[in-house]
């Protein structure tokens, strides 16, 4: 373990977070909110900190991957603990706890909140909570990379550790570069959607935060109705965009480059759109079946706002689906596993782990009738490497022990429903946001105790950084010096 | 396909039906029953159709995987159908598709029942469902190997279709005497477990019944009040034996021979043991907490019957488990999962997969901290082949596939709550009988719509298979003539 570039790197994170909390800063001086000096003051000691911190240049340049995810899951932990101090300070979240918890829930855009009254926040803080989304989503040290020149080996454990996916393709040769280009579809992207809602009508603090919270599919709100009080169009044009930004990115450089029809050929790009379509279908004959939408198309436009919002898992809410049919529910349910892309910026399991572990279980029947075949699995039409396909199925396993101890844990701490404890991790653990039962989308994690909190911030983080970077925190070996 | 063979054995199943259904008639002679003379002639009738079927020998001797998958799968089915017919000409059960989710739910052990009162069914009946667990447990197809020689290549085929575990070893180097064995091993258990249940008191016909059904880790009962009217004492012999069914028989099979030691060497079985004492504690310490039991003893003595019942998948009940607090709920329905040891009468996905997918999650993890290092994955101290522990991950996604369309299915025909739906196909599928909420310990399935009993009777058979034969059935290539 390299102590001193996990020093170093966490002073330059310091110094990106003193930056972002600028934001709220110029935000509060529009608005005039007080809250302004004390995101001024919390970004001063960020920097200071931060400048303290990496002063001094590490000795030893060696780095592996162990170091690569170790620094990730620090960083994201000190990114969260220090974007929390405002909401402590301005009492608007008096408990550090629940303050953690809403910093967390922003960064790794599950968009769950302890929050009852989100419209009681300062412009400031809902502005620095939607804006967590945004750099949480395509991940701040992607960001760091994109802009600071990093030499040595670590930039590509670095993104590794970060991105999500079960293989991280560079888009060009150089990693640096690959950072801006995501950067750069992903900024466009938002600066589209943010146009695009104020044209319809959309006050512009709206429009721009809301547009922070779908690019990053986080889930977090500035009104207490969620979506349900913005018009169908503009729910419409929000559903779009999270569909979207829960694309691989991989798709956007195609479609931006020579290769346009390449975009079109994607496994996981066709598999994600066809599990929406079928998944729209299914509920929307589901609800107007039980009456519970007058028209057909307002069942379909209810069914592809909460498709979009809980497959991409932002969590967005413009229905309180808690009360829909069973067969509604448990499509969601599964949806919330699914998970977006891999290379976008939505968390779950993805799409594309779904598609490889089907494709497995298709060669293994396959492997009865024709004992000899020796078949390699096909993505986008090339063989994928055997190791990653072990690697999928090793994932799964992981995380189905990660899901089932946090259940466990959840059952210990609370003596609420199995639904609610269930959907409780399954929510915050695939970066969503709402579960269900008491946990629903008009409800919020605030009445859960102190240690259900921490367990669902360990689940936040560990589905955010697909499992490993926390995981090796507890793994004694990897603190060793070498 | 060699459909020749495949009809073949089938007559040999149907021949084999006819003699089990001659133990009922027996039954039914003792004590009286006018029901015996249906079970007579039900017999007769399979004895003639089974001779009338394989009294052309099949041309050719061809046989693979393929075909032990699919005549494994259909001999269960074809066992379960007939196996029906006398609850419904007794109108015990006269609708066909409850008595064949009855006949289902014994054969595959998992003792999930239709009928709201037991006590009204005839000695002959109550006879026959033990029976089909018994039977059931260590498979029919293993029972007709140890009697019949059978020559040519299929009898491994057929031995690793029907027996459960990630690898089916072999005891002694024929097959024929390895199921032999196994069954002799399966026998003494039974007839001890009868005759200690005989001197506690309890009436005969009870400890043979409830043996038969420990052994197969079924879980039908003879009483409305399952097993909560027996005394304590009687409980814990059903415990304790219920544990030792769960158990891989190699273990008894190295404790007979010279290497008394390698018993305890096994990994499979140490984990086991090692779940169920965590689990017990952890219930009991749940249960005392909250006052459900006046003593810490009886705790004890509830929360071991209940772990017992429910990792060995047998699913007997002493107690409504469905009213104890939530981490108690959460710790069973794991336990429902996990199952018993491979090789074992219990189902579920096996002991030793679990520690296969946990030692695969360690190594993987390991493998970020040095990157070069090729460790194999051991169990009893050998390193085991790499294909079987990738088939393991296999089995897992295969799994996780059936449970969740399965779950989607239930959810489209019933309007239940999630906690039924969920639980009545976890209940189903892993072969333990009775789940949460509506299909609780003291609830039935009986409500269900025919549709649901025909996916959960799909579900009962492809969990004791393990998945395979019954997938294959599906598949058009397996059905090819070659």
């Amino acid at each position: 373990m390299n102590y001193g570039i996990i020093r170093y790197i966490q002073g330059v994170v310091l110094e990106f977070e003193a930056l972002f909390l600028l934001l709220p800063c110029l935000v509060a001086a529009v608005y005039g909110d007080k809250e302004g000096l004390v995101y001024l003051a919390v970004a001063v000691g960020c920097g200071l900190l931060g400048y303290l911190i990496n002063r001094k240049k590490p000795e030893s340049k060696a780095y592996y991957a162990t170091e690569g995810l170790i620094t990730v899951a620090i960083s994201w932990i000190v990114l969260s603990v220090f974007g929390a101090i405002p909401f402590v300070i301005t009492r608007e979240i008096p408990s550090f706890t629940d303050a953690l918890f809403e910093t967390v829930s922003g960064f790794t855009t599950t968009g769950a909140s302890i929050l009852s009254s989100v419209e009681d926040l300062s412009h400031a803080s809902l502005f620095w909570r939607s804006f967590t989304h945004w750099i949480g989503g395509m991940g701040v040290i992607v960001f760091i990379l994109a802009i600071m020149p990093m030499t040595g080996g670590y930039n590509m454990h670095l993104m590794r550790a970060e991105s999500p996916g079960p293989s991280v393709g560079k888009l060009v040769p150089k990693m640096r570069d690959s950072a801006k280009i995501l950067y750069l579809i992903y900024l466009g992207l938002t600066v589209v959607e943010i146009v695009l809602l104020a044209i319809t009508g959309m006050p512009l603090f709206d429009a721009i935060t809301i547009s922070f919270g779908s690019a990053g599919t986080g889930g977090f709100a500035v009104r207490n109705s969620g979506m349900a009080d913005y018009s169908l169009l503009m729910q419409t044009i929000i559903a779009i965009f999270i569909l979207m930004f829960g694309i691989n990115f991989n798709f956007y450089f195609f479609l931006l480059g020579k290769h346009k029809k390449d975009a079109f050929r994607m496994t996981e790009v066709r598999c994600y759109g066809l599990i929406v379509l079928v998944s729209v279908i299914l509920i929307t004959s589901n609800i107007y079946r039980f009456h519970y939408y007058p028209t057909v198309r307002r069942c379909l436009h209810e069914a592809l706002f909460q498709v979009a919002s809980i497959i991409t898992t932002t969590g967005f809410a413009s229905a309180d689906f808690n009360l829909w049919p069973n067969l509604s529910k448990e499509i969601l349910v599964i949806l919330m596993f699914i998970g977006a892309c891999a290379g976008s910026t939505g968390g779950g399991f993805k799409v594309s782990r779904v598609v490889i572990l089907a494709k497995t279980v298709k060669r293994e029947i396959g492997h009865f009738i024709h004992p000899r075949s020796v078949r390699a699995i096909k993505m986008d039409g090339k063989a994928t490497d055997p190791e990653m396909v072990k690697g999928v199925g090793t994932y799964l396993a992981t995380y189905m022990v990660v899901l089932l101890i946090s259940v466990l844990l959840v059952g210990l701490f609370e003596t609420t429903d199995l639904e609610t404890n269930f959907t409780a991790v399954a929510a915050t653990y695939n970066n969503i946001g709402p579960g269900l039962s008491l946990v629903g989308p008009v409800a919020n994690y605030g009445f859960l105790s102190i240690p259900t909190k921490y367990v669902l911030i360990f689940d936040m983080l560990a589905g955010r950084l697909e499992l490993y970077p926390m995981l090796m925190l507890f793994v004694p070996a990897a603190w060793k010096r070498k």
